[in-house]
């Protein structure tokens, strides 16, 4: 599983935690010893050190079992992990449905769906909640680069759920909101510190600044999982820099095959500061930087 | 030369003024009858919409042609636009070079180096001048999605001028402003209306709001064939649109493929409004919006 989360197969903050969490879970049911449940407890903690959800649940897990001394707690525990992720993925599109308006465009960036979730996603779950509720959605995709995440899994989540939506490259997104195409602007988390500075996938920072210099409301999604008590602000939020290869191609198209390593920046996130924040939606509801 | 020139094989506002002129040119060498030259003349001056200095050489042509009603007249001027745009980059550079400070940060976008002119280019022009004049600059290159000229071939440029590079994602530049690790953003221009409203490729609006948001200098380098003295504003200039497979893929590798046409929007510029543009340098010197 820690392979798995570093390679990406299993991303998006919510659902690498409860990945983390059910690994466990089985790896107890295998017979581990107590030596070796901590032991992959600490590596599933650290498989990747932005998303703050990977922590609360593997710390979840062995406070269970601590409190109970029965190592079963760990398997009931994921249980209910991945049981109240779908529950907080209902509970944000519930509220956050209520701000979307009839014939909204909204921007999105990189994948919050169900396959980043035990549930029907973050941002993506509440255009889909609005979309279900009849305000006539239309989405702008931004495909997400280096990975790609808007291009290959925001638009095959819309095509499966029939909400329509256009893919841009995430250059286009400016243009767009100077000609008034872009009514809202929602992106997920992948931890929030206790001022509200939001990390999230690399560009998010860069949307937050053209929402505000275009007047667009800049929504965070995202379940109190993701909050991080303990991160008093952006600054301290670690970013994890991810390989060269990333930027220079994708699969085995490489087309700056002669850029050395040194020559390449690759963040997988950036900070937002609480400022440029809008509101933040989540399962206790809409709430301002200041509520938090 | 009109195919080459709309599948991108020739690009860059200049050089695909000076590849028409001088196509136009063989072609009268070879024979070409007075109506053959004309309808080739029209044909190559619509072969991509958004840059002027395409119209600017043919129209350039034709009235020398008309004024000595010798058809030679049309091979001299190519020679002579070919001749005045290396001047013009040198001239460019010199002016630009001046506006660089010791150990800059530069982020560019695009290519505008010696692959889009008959010279040194613009932007990259004034940072390889830069460069050599020892002011020790660094460039951070944005990768410019969709067509990655910024990967591809600026990458390649600064790497055999030996300048100092990062390549970066799009997505990257807002995050390296924040942490003030860009000290000015220089962009070439592929038509600037007469109030200094610039089109530009996809993504440089982006740049120009995120200049704006942290103080940072917004520099457009063009020559003047790159004015439109017929067009008012940005308002007034078409912007080309391309195909989807551009956004859905990179060569033959295709990460969208089933996102359908009508579900790609692929804007090859957008327009950046005078009022973002912090100066224009151009070959007759540094001008403001105003003094244009």
């Amino acid at each position: 599983m820690c392979d798995i989360i570093r390679s990406l197969q299993v991303r998006g903050a919510p659902l690498i935690g409860i990945a983390a969490a059910l690994a466990l879970a089985v790896y107890v049911k295998s017979g581990a010893t107590h030596s070796e449940i901590l032991q992959a407890a600490h590596e599933l903690s650290s498989a990747r050190p932005t998303a703050v959800n990977l922590k609360h649940c593997i710390d979840k897990q062995l406070a269970a079992w601590e409190k109970t001394q029965d190592m079963h707690s760990i398997i009931t525990t994921a249980e209910e992990l991945f049981h109240e992720d779908v529950k907080l993925c209902e509970q944000i599109a519930h509220h956050g449905a209520v701000l979307i308006d009839k014939d909204d465009c909204i921007l999105t960036h990189c994948n919050t769906g169900c396959l980043v979730t035990a549930g029907i996603g973050t941002a993506l779950g509440i255009i889909t909640r609005a979309h279900h509720n009849g305000k006539n959605v239309h989405v702008y995709v931004d495909e997400t680069r280096p990975l790609l995440q808007g291009a290959r899994l925001t638009t095959w989540e819309l095509q499966a759920v029939k909400v329509p939506y256009t893919l841009i490259c995430d250059n286009a997104a400016a243009s767009l909101m100077q000609q008034n195409k872009i009514q809202k602007i929602i992106v997920g988390a992948d931890r929030i510190a206790k001022n509200g500075d939001v990390a999230n996938k690399i560009g998010t920072y860069n949307l937050a600044v053209l929402a505000k210099y275009h007047q667009i409301p800049f929504y965070v999604a995202a379940p109190y999982t993701t909050f991080d008590a303990h991160c008093q602000s952006g600054e301290n939020i670690f970013i994890e820099q991810r390989r060269a290869d990333e930027v220079r191609g994708v699969h085995n198209t490489v087309w700056s095959k002669n850029v050395p390593d040194h020559a390449v920046f690759n963040p997988a996130f950036d900070v937002t500061p609480a400022k440029l924040v809008t509101a933040y939606i989540l399962d206790a509801g809409i709430k301002y930087s200041n509520d938090l």
